[in-house]
């Protein structure tokens, strides 16, 4: 099931580099083993931004939560979930 | 170069159901044949809603803009454009 | 699986009142199988509204998708949509 | 009587961990106490958010603001309301 | 139970004006009777606006729904509702 | 003259609970005096909120800008003003 | 008193020119009489747009009420109004 | 040339009184200043807000620029411009 | 002196093509005599809508409220307009 | 390829006046480099806000996210772009 996920991420203006630097590298760790496990099966760059585009595709709703809830920076992020499904459209048969 | 691109149609409510049945036909076709050739890369259908987000793959930003006011349903689209990039955590090397 | 949908109807001043009528009797008739079915599990009025918050219980984001545009007051809604899962506070071990 | 809440929470990032538990700890518990006597009917986790979504069942506007209010983290939370009632078309002869 | 209510009326631009006139007589006898019933306690103009805010006194949240609903004008206006309650700082022991 | 006049309060977190306790010790004493004057005629709490909404009863837009102004809590408040005027349904003579 | 008043003009499409330029006619000299009146105090274009800023000076909030609804284009307006004072840094001892 | 502006402002919870005072007491000195030049024509305090509307009469947009980020409550200030000129329906022949 | 003026198109969807046709015609014909005029100085299409931010170099705001509605399509425009000046940072003398 | 990007800068309230003016020192020397190159094609500043109007000229828009991320003040910006592309009126053959 494929969800589109907005995050916008703020830290604290007074976080030390170090703990932001720490945040991040866990956040990447994290973010790239669930791309290779296809459960974020897309991740872009908003241009001049720091916040990101996702696709998850999931198992459940439930699924999605806990795997955004299960980000570092999470306590730093506005989130924005919409749900998707197959276009008519579309040229695949799924919801790829 | 890579766009995000959210599109709500809006039908006339006295448009004829033979005018909407050809423009949703046609707009199909075409929807069909950009993917074909790569310049849509996705499209998917927001849940509830008479609306896709879609990602184009284009040369530039005023091929999108033609890719866009060539869809027989423009007229009647609501359109938001933005434009994307690869994310340092991303898997891929380049913005795939 | 769990979402919450808010619907708003406005239909056009200048449909005619048998045609309105017969909308909303086959809406009900649906949405009453619906409930009976358990995947439209609560349905409220919005006090003041043309309106309604429900509860969808669906097996995908696709089902709820189909069900939600197959409503004969579709065309005539504004719909949102947002997913659901368990909070940690549920005296419930599943979604209820 | 219905009503639908919306929760939104939003601790200050410079609260000590221990208070930010001892307080979930004390809303979870309270939580439950107004689930168990039936107050609080449904309570549910926005996918994404630390937010969630609520029906409350209670004798009056009044009895609902001091149920709020004396919530633990009441200090901390964006709270909308919307005073739900029976939908005619739903199977249940009350609010249910 | 003390509800606020914002009534904002748009009346068609094409509608005649007798059938206009007519409406805007009933809504004025009916508002006039809830008033002196008690139920409809308040009732002023918005300056500059075709807009009313109104204070109602209602026994339950559906009661007010079928009071609003009643109004002749209903199909034409845009309507809020906001719960009320008996403030600590009121000089008065019920909510008046 | 009547304003409805609408206050959300916010005050800091790190405010110590003693100077809040005088801060709202001294606003609820204001507020009863303007109430026993007349010129604070309505005051009541918005459900689930920290915010109230009021009719006050003034001579004129300066006179009640004089009194916002000087209520202790005025700093942290969100201060929302519409003007009022006799409802042409209103069963009163005057403003009431 | 003084109070600021924007109002935004819009007129049907299928409006006839010679309806057009009648109402804009008639609000024409009624415009220039409040001013002559000195209630219609200030009278300015918003540049690209279809909509003035004005400054009324009235008695009371009812009176502003009366002449705005006076106005011929009214029911073509959308109006925002907004109570003013004198500014305790103004160089003039009344509201001028 | 005419500008509109609205200033609204926000003073840090946390800056001193002494501060607090001094910045009003110069930012007072150039508006009144000001307002002796003929260059900040009107100033008008928002009933109920730490906010002003004004109306500036200028040479240039740069020459409006300059003043208001001279002013010393500028940094804690929110700032909306709007161009005027001239109403057709003015009875002065000049912007006034 | 320059603005930052956007203007969103929307035509009604009834009007004649040859009718719309003329409109866009007219419109083109005038832009770009004001181009070659230099009071226009760009015109960019805005990609996937039917809108354009432009840039114009005018003696007063009043020229350039003139200039705005002599457009062919001015009646068929939303129009948002923001007062420019030379930035600091400019590396031309002027504002250009 | 063009793009419009607005820039809103807030520096926090408590950072030191030379670590300010050192981040304003980078930030002009940078952001006049990239005017020379020709990437930064447009610099202006939004009268009366701590804001610009700028108009880049980059060969994708992964340029223009690394352009604007490199900036000294981007941690303090918030930042919208707006892809912009030939205007079918314009009287330059290209984007110019």
């Amino acid at each position: 099931m494929l969800f589109k996920v907005r995050m916008d991420v703020r830290l604290p203006a007074d976080m030390p580099k170090a703990t932001a630097d720490e945040l991040k590298r866990t956040e990447r760790e994290l973010a790239q083993a669930l791309q290779h496990s296809g459960k974020w099966r897309h991740l872009w760059r908003i241009v001049g931004q720091y916040a990101n585009i996702s696709i998850f595709d999931v198992d459940s709703a439930s699924e999605l939560h806990d795997l955004l809830t299960s980000l570092p920076l999470f306590p730093y992020m506005t989130i924005e979930v919409e749900a998707l499904c197959r276009h008519p459209s579309s040229i695949h048969a799924d919801e790829r």
